[in-house]
């Protein structure tokens, strides 16, 4: 074999875009590496798509067994192929596919796409294939979409290399959304329904397991594709955090917006995904928390992720001082548009009525309305000057900063009254968006082309502007995520105090006493006093008979010893030391919390004590590191926390001081060494009188020399 | 004018089905008044649609200026007309219709239907317009629907007497479906995503805003009606909530299921049906109980409003002993079946997996699968007969009662694949449901014509089959609702104690004392003791320092006596009495509480005590009267309680007694002058040891002759 000169520069190990993006978004030529002739089979797919797409570069199909292929030229190996192909997909089975890129590699193949899967780290076979795959990697300079790749699509170049079913389809819409899916499933889904709506797409690609290209990486590969306005992520779970991180910020400076659908609200899907992919199921929260802070608009509908680029590019991100939640409500129908609004309301979005002046103008233009929150015109007036006359008159009132219009039946047959107007509002200064009430698809697709963010689904409408409202610029700098140790030990409550007092968080003054003492130590404070076993071992020393609170008296607390010291024996622990520190009282107390995730990086969690966290929930999170105003943001975050802001009359607690210790608590992630760290309670006490700690835990890394 | 005589029997005051139901769905004549004659207005609509769709009746176009309208003859009064016609829709303004309606009931037309608007009581207008169509409906007999009703629909009849656009459409689907709602715009909005989904109606009316006939009465009217098999209502509020009641409990016995979408999950959206009806505004878990008490399943998906029938028809009430709550999920998409996974459990409902016996049923029939929560049949058994075999295994499993299949991208042009065995499964003995990932409208028609339950996204998947198993049977028995008296007053807290006895519920004892005593009283209980100031005035003593907590002994008492004195007469009160109580230690503490809603009967509310409440929300409620059993689930639905049932190693609290207590508020239903009453805190001691109300307050009617 005699592979010719390749025109693009050679591949580098870990190259990226363009020539990345080339190779597999834009080859010459690919190869289809266990092509069926079978034409019900997944394996025949690729190749019928990409004909019948009418794809422009060069195939070759390759299959051991056949010369010829759905009445095609085959190769039987990839040596026999006149040239170098700039992409190979390989179709065949787990162990063959990993021989299959081994091939490709060797042969100088820039860029693999794996269909198979079984490369899952949760079985022996999987984990070795998955290993061999990367040494491939490694070796060759190969890079490989997949494994569990349904398809790599790039509807402009007609490239439909993908197994996926809903790829038979001619005259897919081309536009300007990328979709990124951990489900191969998914990008069928979104084509589909796509079409449907009018909703184009410049790329899809499955990314599957992403054992070497990771689904940041393959979005950043794009970011300088003219052609490309914005990004759809399906996400199971948050792998390579990193490289998402990097993509995302990427995406804000071009000004190109990326919405992500993720799994994982509950328990229950988060296991699925585990099991998927073998990856660490998060917690939701956290992953709410990564996304928000890398700038990613997370919807929470399945079409609303289809739906949510156009409003995205529409609604600025947040600067300071400009206002941008502020929505008014336009409708023929205040039943439907009610419905928008309930669905706003449960997602914290407030609709704003029209004030005093902006009626009279409403009125004065011909849209006279009665006042209240929505601006309903009734069936009287679907028609288009009053509609017209009402958007003109919104989209320009100080009080509202994104309009919806919600059209009724009209908008089926007779979209010249209600639905044109939007679209002759589209290119106003503020963002507008519509929902129709009936099935309406050509109206629909009239506001599509007409650039009007639009939605099938008062839900999906709802959710998307939501999700658009709450998206931020991603932070310039996060403490970034890394591996966790392989060793973890407790730290106990003297040592973890120690902490506190590194980074500057008040804690309760505390003496050790041993506990075999006969005599009680002269204390720095006055009795009633907590007494509570010292012990590296314990992390609930409360529900163990390990804790003491309200003794009165040196006699008393020699008795709170030798209980703490039988309680604990019958756990059969031995309790050598015990603290003893003033019983604080405060308004209200709070946790306060630090840990690394091993995807996403350390963070500062904080939440009601007690309890409460576990019973609501209730609790917040950052990624460190946390400053002021974040720190301030999480206390308005908690629900238990508002009883300290001086509600009813009350005495408001000390929030400056809380802010504070959760901005020094950010500050672990300056030490590398300690992994997690707690207290809990953080006793909370009157406005100027700070806040003050009362226990703590702590776990450090075991280093590997140490 | 010679009236001939009427074939349907002669319309009484109150008349009801058959006759209600014939006059106004399947009437043989309709007058339209105010019926105009240029066809871009709306009142030219029900004349044009009647025509479009061939309804066979007499039709009366009624215009004061015209002997033609839309070519056809006109007359310029009712009184003209050579027949009674049975039915009018009146299409005037606000004044005009009122005397129309007048009109009709004069010459004895049973049913008018009225377009217009301006008939809300938060206007003086408003109101008198109402007040005489009120009449008109007591003096002639006529029943009215609306006003503000867009029209009644009878698909079967062709009768299309609607101002709605969506009913310019012609082949709307006829189906078992009747849809009754309080928007108008909703039956058109219903009616062309209907046909766009393949589901067909029976009828659809637009109900108004219900100054006659109410939504509940026009619905049973169709009860007997054979055609009709299901009811989706869309309702802004509960008005009329005993025929309502009378309606599903109608339904509920004839096994025909209703489904509901009811606004107000925020108060946003609770104020605009305020504003746009003048219905008190309900809370939405009232509402949430009401339906649920009902037998009404409620969604909260719009599309899973029109989506929700056939799945309802086919999952069973609960029946005792019958499990139907497991659910399997079978897939040849892990990742888009994950997604309805994720949104059935965020709605508390949990997929099982199939265990080993089913697992290698699922091998030996063919279709091996990997152990897990979904049986995930892969692209690689995206193929007819591994999808039957294991929709066969699973429906014949023992550890489902549903089955959902989610299909992939094959399902859009390849439904022979995996759509077809669903179709093929569906007369299986259990229910079973489909989702479709892409854009599939015709496998989706399919589905429905098979008799397969089955959903545009996971959403509405996930949220009707939620809503089918929280449906329960209606109540056999509810207190009904009653209006509320004019006058109210408040009860003090020892006449609250008093009330407390009545029912039977413990409380701590109590001891009176006069504000101006000079002498400790002898107390019945040991210090330390609680004293609080004893007034009707107060809802909230200890916002205002009249109470004192742990009082040791007779001279403190007496320096809180004094304190409450003053701190009261801060605020202008005058405390001449206080009680004295033993401070009352238990586990934990709840709060339970009893009131009259005016529009839906008595109810009993169980929460959380204290911040906790308000805070979280955390409270449950249910109509009277309550028994063990339901008390039992109440205390199961607060959060907060979970701590006092032996979380943890912690004791448990009496929630024996804590039921007890809960079915006794709901006595109160039987003492028709107390509107509320409420315990809060309700002590809870430990297990065997009792519930004691340490607080109580209590409202009582002031009848008009007292």
């Amino acid at each position: 074999m005699t592979i010719p000169p390749h025109a693009y520069p050679p591949p580098e190990p870990g190259h990226t875009a363009p020539g990345l993006a080339a190779f597999l978004l834009a080859p010459r030529s690919v190869a289809i590496i266990g092509a069926s002739d079978d034409p019900t089979k997944s394996a025949a797919r690729p190749l019928q798509y990409l004909r019948r797409s009418g794809y422009r570069g060069r195939i070759y199909p390759i299959n051991p067994h056949r010369d010829w292929v759905l009445g095609e030229r085959a190769w039987r190996t990839l040596t026999d192929l006149p040239e170098r192909p700039d992409h190979a997909y390989v179709l065949t089975g787990s162990d063959a596919a990993v021989a299959a890129v081994e091939e490709c590699g060797r042969i100088g193949i820039p860029v693999a796409t794996v269909l198979a899967d079984g490369f899952a780290p949760t079985n022996p076979k999987g984990a070795a294939r998955a290993a061999r795959l990367r040494e491939a990697c490694v070796r060759h300079g190969i890079r490989v979409v997949g494994p569990s790749c349904l398809g790599v699509v790039n509807l402009r170049e007609r490239l439909m290399l993908t197994a996926n079913a809903a790829f038979a389809e001619a005259g897919l819409p081309i536009g300007g959304a990328f979709v990124a899916s951990q489900s191969g499933s998914v990008i069928g889904a979104l084509a589909s329904r796509g079409k449907e709506r009018g909703i184009g797409f410049a790329g899809l690609v499955s990314v599957g397991s992403e054992i070497d290209l990771s689904i940041g990486e393959i979005c950043a590969a794009t970011l300088d594709d003219p052609d490309i306005d914005g990004y759809l992520l399906f996400l199971e779970n948050l792998r390579h955090a990193e490289t998402l991180r990097r993509f995302a910020r990427g995406a804000a400076e071009r000004g190109k917006p990326v919405a992500a659908y993720k799994l994982g609200r509950s328990a229950e899907a988060r296991e699925l995904a585990l099991s998927h992919t073998g990856a660490l199921a998060g917690e939701d929260d956290v992953a709410d928390a990564f996304l928000r802070e890398c700038g990613i608009a997370r919807v929470e509908t399945f079409e609303g992720l289809l739906e949510a680029l156009p409003l995205l590019k529409r609604v600025p991100i947040d600067e300071p001082g400009q206002r941008r939640d502020r929505v008014g409500v336009v409708t023929t129908t205040g039943g439907v548009a009610a419905m928008v609004v309930d669905q706003l309301a449960v997602r914290s979005v407030s609709v704003v009525g029209p004030g005093p002046e902006t009626l009279a103008r409403l009125a004065a233009a011909g849209a006279a309305v009665e006042p209240g929150r929505i601006v309903d015109l009734t069936l009287a007036g679907t028609r288009y000057p009053v509609m017209k006359a009402a958007l003109d008159t919104m989209l320009t009132a100080p009080e509202f900063d994104l309009v919806v219009a919600v059209v009724g039946s009209s908008a089926r047959f007779q979209p010249e009254l209600a639905v044109e107007p939007v679209i002759d509002s589209a290119k106003s200064a503020k963002p507008i968006a519509a929902f129709l009430a009936p099935d309406a698809p050509d109206a629909l697709n009239r506001l599509m082309r007409g650039g009007v963010p639009s939605f099938r689904t008062p839900e999906a409408c709802a959710d998307v502007i939501a999700a658009a409202l709450r998206r931020r610029r991603p932070r310039e700098r996060s403490a970034a995520a890394r591996p966790l140790p392989a060793g973890r030990h407790m730290l106990d409550e003297l040592k973890a105090y120690g902490l506190l007092d590194a980074v500057g968080v008040a804690r309760a003054p505390t003496v050790a006493l041993p506990a075999e003492a006969r005599e009680p130590p002269l204390l720095p404070f006055p009795y009633p006093v907590a007494v509570k076993a010292l012990s590296g071992k314990l992390a609930h020393k409360s529900d163990v008979g390990g804790v003491v609170l309200g003794v009165p008296d040196g006699a008393g607390l020699l008795s709170a010893v030798a209980m703490i010291r039988e309680n604990l024996a019958r756990q059969g622990l031995v309790v050598e030391k015990v603290l003893i520190q003033p019983m604080v009282r405060g308004l209200g107390e709070a946790l306060i919390g630090y840990r690394v995730d091993a995807e996403v990086g350390p963070l500062v969690v904080l939440a009601a004590g007690g309890l409460l966290t576990e019973i609501y929930r209730d609790r917040t999170l950052r990624f460190a590191p946390v400053d002021r105003e974040a720190a301030r943001e999480m206390i308005g975050e908690v629900r238990a926390l508002r009883a300290l802001s001086g509600l009813r009359g009350q005495a408001a607690g000390d929030l400056d001081a809380l802010a504070e210790a959760i901005v020094r608590f950010s500050h672990f992630a300056d030490m590398p060494e300690i992994i997690e760290a707690e207290s809990n309670p953080v006793i909370v006490r009157e406005a100027g009188r700070g806040v003050v700690a009362v226990d703590a835990v702590a776990v450090a890394a075991v280093l590997a020399n140490s």
